[in-house]
């Protein structure tokens, strides 16, 4: 072991995992090296692939999304069905304002475009074990299609405001932007959606 | 010039274009290199840094945004202001079912994750130019912040369905996803947004 470098105590895993996720969320997937996660966590590079194995293998195991799904849900529908985009907008404004859970958010979002092991969270954790199982807790139709229109919606959210940082939206306050956009999410969760027409298809294609 | 390669025509600046525009969709910013580009396009490496120069130059030279917004705000404003937002839902479907526009679209999704000359044109070509001029022609309050979060919507749904594919969105109709998301692109265009609330801000952070 390097002199001043951390010995793989305890604590040594959990640094490796808060200095991963702070530069899979700040450099994105592609630039996040071994070596650089190692001497921002301070340890040697050898004891990252002794813990975590591979680079795709230490995102998975410490860029889960920090959602629950067990008490999101109940929580969510708990209450007017009505008023259940608000209940969903407030959950995903959350996501982005504390800065433990926005770290795995955004790692997550920008290493989409690059590392099927994101869209794989993505499309599992957010998509068919959180928001897909709401739409059907809610009692709505065609709940998997909602689901991916609801991801559609949050995901570039969190691209809008969090990575790209667009202006005025980065700098709203979150209440402001869960009123703002309830009423889209509403329309996701619960309302009418168009039915399959054949033939319509070819007018936008 | 290496036998077999493209001499430096007409047709090879926009041969390297084409290949380029395809690369940075299917591969994302980092991992598309010159060398790549140059081999799909069958023409010298040393050629490409000629044309346009570093990586970043080329990226910004090609893979602009495929919108016009003399064209597109007249078209979308026209006829009923509460059919806007099909109108609107239905230009940024055809952005993604095009394949010529989706290579461009796509390119600029996945490496504004990661190449802050993406994010400039996301916000600049599709944001102050198509998006908030947009709400600013159908007389629309705080037109900028409803620009921001159109993008959020559109950018989104080219994320989720163009570049993680989560079904049952990616093989849904282009016409019935124009239908699903109108509402949405409607609510953000014309419909009443919350004032700036002190203090309820506090509740979400």
């Amino acid at each position: 072991m390097a002199r001043g470098r951390r010995p793989g105590d305890g604590n040594t895993r959990e640094a490796i995992a808060t200095s991963a996720r702070r530069l899979f969320a700040e450099l994105g997937y592609d630039r996040t090296t071994l070596r650089r996660i190692a001497t921002d966590a301070d340890v040697d590079v050898a004891l990252l692939s002794h813990y975590y194995g591979s680079k795709v293998q230490l995102f998975a195991a410490v860029v889960d999304l920090p959602i629950d799904p067990a008490t999101a849900i109940p929580r969510i529908i708990a209450g007017d069905p009505a008023t259940a985009g608000t209940r969903l907008a407030a959950f995903a404004l959350d996501l982005q304002t504390d800065d433990a859970k926005r770290h795995r958010v955004v790692s997550i979002v920008r290493a989409a475009t690059a590392e099927p092991e994101a869209t794989r969270i993505m499309r599992e954790r957010l998509t068919s074990e959180l928001l897909t199982p709401l739409a059907t807790a809610i009692g709505s139709d065609r709940p998997a299609y909602r689901g991916s229109l609801l991801m559609s919606q949050i995901v570039g959210l969190t691209l809008a405001r969090a990575i790209v940082q667009i202006e005025p939206l980065a700098s709203t306050p979150p209440a402001q932007i869960v009123a703002s956009i309830a009423p889209a999410l509403q329309h996701y969760l619960t309302g009418p959606l168009p039915e399959d027409q054949p033939g319509t298809a070819a007018t936008n294609t």
